[in-house]
C-alpha cells in the first residue's frame, strides 16, 4: 500500500497549478524517490474545459465538475489551488468532510476561515497542508511550525507580498512615481487587475496572522493590529529615506514585548545596510529570533508560478510520506489560545518618520515643534530642503516638504499630535507617517 | 504509547549537550506540547562524573559508563554529542545494535564513517538525524532534504565554518593580521586549541560532503575536490580585496556544470553588495538554488551552546513524533550514486585574484604577463601600489605586492602558470590565489 502511487484531484490549473503538473509529470524522478512513491493526477477541476491551456494532460482528466472531484473515493489528496474564498472555501469543507487531506496556497481562505478549516480537518483526521500559502518558495511554515521547536520565538519581522516590493524597489531604485510602476505590473500581469490587498497591506497582514498562529499559537484578527499600505507613499519619501540612509519597505512585524504582542504591517524604515532593506523586486525575507536559535533569516521568491509550486509538492511529498499527517495534530493552528495578549495599537512605541507638506511662511517650524513638545515627541532630526515646490497655497506661499525624525513615542501621542498638526493652517496635506526600524 | 515520555541517553556533557538539557529541563512546555510529549533524561555518560558541572541533573543520571547507558533497554534514543571520531563511532554503532534511534551534532563521524552508521540504522530500522552537524541553528538539513523535494538542487553555496568567518571578518572589519585574530579567538574559546580543522578547510569540506549527499544524492570524498584554508592570507589580501569592492569568505561551492559537479572549498573573493560578502563573525550562510524555488537564502548562527541545542531539539521532537523515522529511509545517505560525475577539479573554470610579491625591478610585470598569456590566461586589472613593503631581495631591491584579476581560466593552467611565475626570479614567495565568485 505504502508504495502505490497517491491519487491526486487538483483545483484550479491557474499559474501555480500549472507549475504543480509540470513538475509531477516531466521527468519527476527524484519526487517520487524522495516520497518513496508517485503521483496519480486523477481529476484536474476547472471552470471552463474548453479553454486552451499549455499543459498536456490525459483525457478524461479535466472537469467542470469539482464536486465529483472533490469526492471520488479513489482519490486520497484535494490540492485547492483555485483561490478565492467562496468555492475555494466550499471545496476544502466538502474534502475534508469526504476524508481526503488538503494542501493549499490559499491564505486569504486560512486567514478568514482558518477556524473552520482547521477544526473540520482535526475532526475528520485529515491534515491540511499550507506551505505554499506564506511566502511562496520560502519553506517558513516548515521552518516556524516544525523546524524551531525547541524555541520560543520572540519575533517575526518580514517582506511578505511580492507585488508591494516590487513597486518600492523600482521606486527607490529608479526614483519612479507609485502610480507609473503600478500601472507597468499590472501590464506585465505582477499585480492583480485589482491589487487593493497587495498594496494596502492585507495580503502581508494575513500572512503575518498565520505565520503568528504557528510560531507563538496566538490567534489575532486583522482589525487588532495597525496595518498602512504603500498607496500613500510618494517618490519624495523614497528621497528622504535614501538621504537619511533607509530604505523604505512593506514590513510585517510581530514580537514579544513585555509578555505582550507587538504586531503591525506598515512601510518601514530600516537602515540601508540590512539585509532585509537590500531585499528587491518580488523576493520575500523573513527574520525571526528564537531564545535557543538567535536570529534566523530566510529570503527567496515569495511568489510566481514555479517556486510556489515547490512549495505545493513540498506539501504532497510530505503528505505521501506520512510526516504531514503527524505534523498536523500538533501545531498551534487555532486550537488553543496563547496567554499572550495583543498589545493596543495605541501603546506601541516606536521611533516615526513624519514628512509634511507646509507653506513657507515664518513660524511653520515652531508651530509643529510646539505641538510635538506638547505630546512630550521628541525630534531626532529635521530636513528641509530649499527647492519649493511648483504648487502654492491659495494666498500664495510656496508649499515645501519638511521631514521629521522622532525619538521613541507611543501610537497615541503621535496620533493626537497628527490630529492637531494636520488643523494648522500652514500644514496643506495629510502627514505621510512611518515607523523607523530599530 | 505515544503520549508516553521519549527516553534517552546523552553522550558528552560539553556545550552544546549542556544547551539541550537546559531546554529539556527548563520550563519545556512548548516543547512538549509540539512534541505531543515529555523527554525523560535517563543517562548522562561522561569521561569524568566528578568534575563540577554547572548543569544541575537528578541523582543517578551522570555516569562514567556509556555503554550501559547506550544499551539500557528502556533508553529510546541516543544523543550524541560527545565529538571525535573513535568513542562516538563505538558508541554510535552500539547504540544502533541496541535498537535506539541515534541523534548526532558530529559531521566529522559522518563525513568519516557516514557509510558504515548510515548502513547500520538501515539494518536495524532506526534512523540517524544530524540536523546540528550542518550549521548550528539553520535548519538546512531539513531545508535540503524534506522541503525541497520537488526541486533539482542546482547549486549550493555556503559559509560552513563560523572560526574562520570570525577571523575573516575581523581581518577585513579591523585590519588586523591572521595570527593576531587567531591568538584571540583561541583565548576567547571560540576557536580550538588546535584550530587547523577550521582553518584548513577541512571542517567546512565535510560540512558540503553531507549537504552534497542530502542534495544530489551523490557521495564526494574529501580527496576529490580542492580545498584551500584561510591560513595563507595576509592582511594586505583583505585591504586589496576592499579596493577592489569585495570581501574575502572561506566558501564551500557545490554545483551543477554541464552534468558534472564542480566543488570547492576556498577563500574566494566575493562583491561587496552581496549578502554572503556581509555575513561576518560565527555566522553561517547557505544559498541554495533550485529548479523550482529559484535562489533561497538561510542565515543564522552556525555554532554555539543554544544554536547548536536548537537544531538537536529539532531532531528530538521529530523522533517524538516519528517524523524522522519516516524521513530518514527516503533520504539519499550513502545509499545510492547519482549518476553525476564530479568535475576534475584540473577543469574547473573560475575567475581568479593572483597576489605576487615580487622585486622592484625592470620588465617584472611583462615576464609575468607573458607566462599569463602563454597559458591563455588573460589578464583583467593589474593593481600595483608605490609604497614598497620594507623587505627587500639579496640584491638590495624593494618588495612590492602586485595583484592581478584574471578573467574565467582553468585550474590546469593556473596551476601551470603558477609553477612557472614562481620559478622567476623576481616573483620572491609563493603566490597567493583565490576565485573570484561571478
Amino acid at each position: 500500500m505504502a508504495d502505490s502511487p497517491l491519487k491526486l484531484t487538483i483545483l484550479g490549473l491557474g499559474t501555480v497549478a500549472s507549475g504543480v503538473v509540470r513538475i509531477l509529470t516531466a521527468d519527476n524522478e527524484p519526487v517520487s524517490r524522495r516520497a518513496g512513491r508517485g503521483f496519480d493526477i486523477r481529476h484536474v477541476a476547472v471552470r471552463d474545459a474548453s479553454k486552451p491551456r499549455d499543459v498536456s494532460l490525459p483525457d478524461g482528466v479535466l472537469t467542470e465538475d469539482w464536486k465529483a472531484a472533490v469526492s471520488d473515493p479513489e482519490v486520497d489528496v484535494v490540492l485547492e489551488l483555485m483561490g478565492g474564498t467562496t468555492t475555494a472555501r466550499e471545496a476544502v469543507l466538502a474534502a475534508i468532510a469526504a476524508g481526503k487531506h488538503v494542501i493549499t496556497a490559499n491564505k486569504a481562505l486560512l486567514a478568514e476561515h482558518g477556524d473552520e478549516v482547521f477544526s473540520a480537518a482535526r475532526e475528520q483526521g485529515v491534515c491540511v497542508a499550507f506551505e505554499a500559502a506564506i511566502a511562496g518558495g520560502i519553506p517558513i511554515v516548515a521552518t516556524v511550525g516544525r523546524l524551531l521547536t525547541g524555541n520560543r520565538i520572540q519575533s517575526i519581522a518580514a517582506i511578505l507580498n511580492g507585488t508591494s516590493n516590487f513597486i518600492l524597489s523600482e521606486m527607490a531604485g529608479k526614483h519612479r512615481t507609485y502610480g507609473d510602476v503600478l500601472a507597468e505590473a499590472q501590464a506585465l500581469g505582477y499585480a492583480e487587475a485589482d491589487p487593493a490587498m497587495d498594496v494596502d497591506g492585507t495580503d502581508a497582514a494575513q500572512k503575518l496572522v498565520l505565520l503568528t498562529q504557528l510560531a507563538l499559537g496566538k490567534r489575532v484578527d486583522l482589525s487588532q493590529f495597525v496595518r498602512q499600505g504603500i498607496d500613500k507613499l510618494e517618490l519624495s519619501d523614497m528621497l528622504y529615506a535614501e538621504e537619511l540612509g533607509y530604505r523604505i519597505k512593506l514590513l510585517a512585524v510581530t514580537r514579544v514585548v513585555d509578555g505582550q504582542l507587538e504586531m503591525h504591517v506598515q512601510p518601514t524604515l530600516l537602515r540601508a545596510d540590512r539585509a532585509i532593506a537590500q531585499t528587491d523586486g518580488a523576493l520575500n525575507i523573513v527574520e525571526l529570533e528564537g531564545d535557543a536559535v538567535g536570529p534566523l533569516v530566510l529570503s527567496g521568491a515569495g511568489a510566481g508560478k514555479m517556486p510556489t509550486a515547490s512549495a505545493v509538492v513540498a506539501d504532497l511529498v510530505d503528505v505521501a510520506i506520512g510526516r504531514a499527517q503527524q505534523t498536523f495534530p500538533l501545531l498551534d493552528l487555532w486550537q488553543q489560545d496563547s496567554e499572550l495578549t495583543v498589545m493596543p495599537p495605541e501603546k506601541i512605541e516606536l521611533r516615526y518618520y513624519l514628512r509634511f507638506k507646509v507653506a513657507d511662511q515664518p513660524h511653520v517650524i515652531a508651530d509643529i515643534a510646539d505641538i510635538l513638545g506638547r505630546q512630550k515627541i521628541s525630534l531626532a532630526s529635521i530636513i528641509q530642503h530649499e527647492a519649493p515646490e511648483i504648487d502654492a497655497t491659495d494666498s500664495g506661499d510656496a508649499i515645501v516638504p519638511l521631514v521629521i525624525m522622532t525619538h521613541r513615542t507611543t501610537e497615541a501621542r503621535l496620533r493626537a499630535a497628527t490630529d492637531e498638526l494636520e488643523r494648522l493652517p500652514s500644514v496643506t496635506a495629510r502627514i505621510m507617517r512611518m515607523p523607523v526600524a530599530d
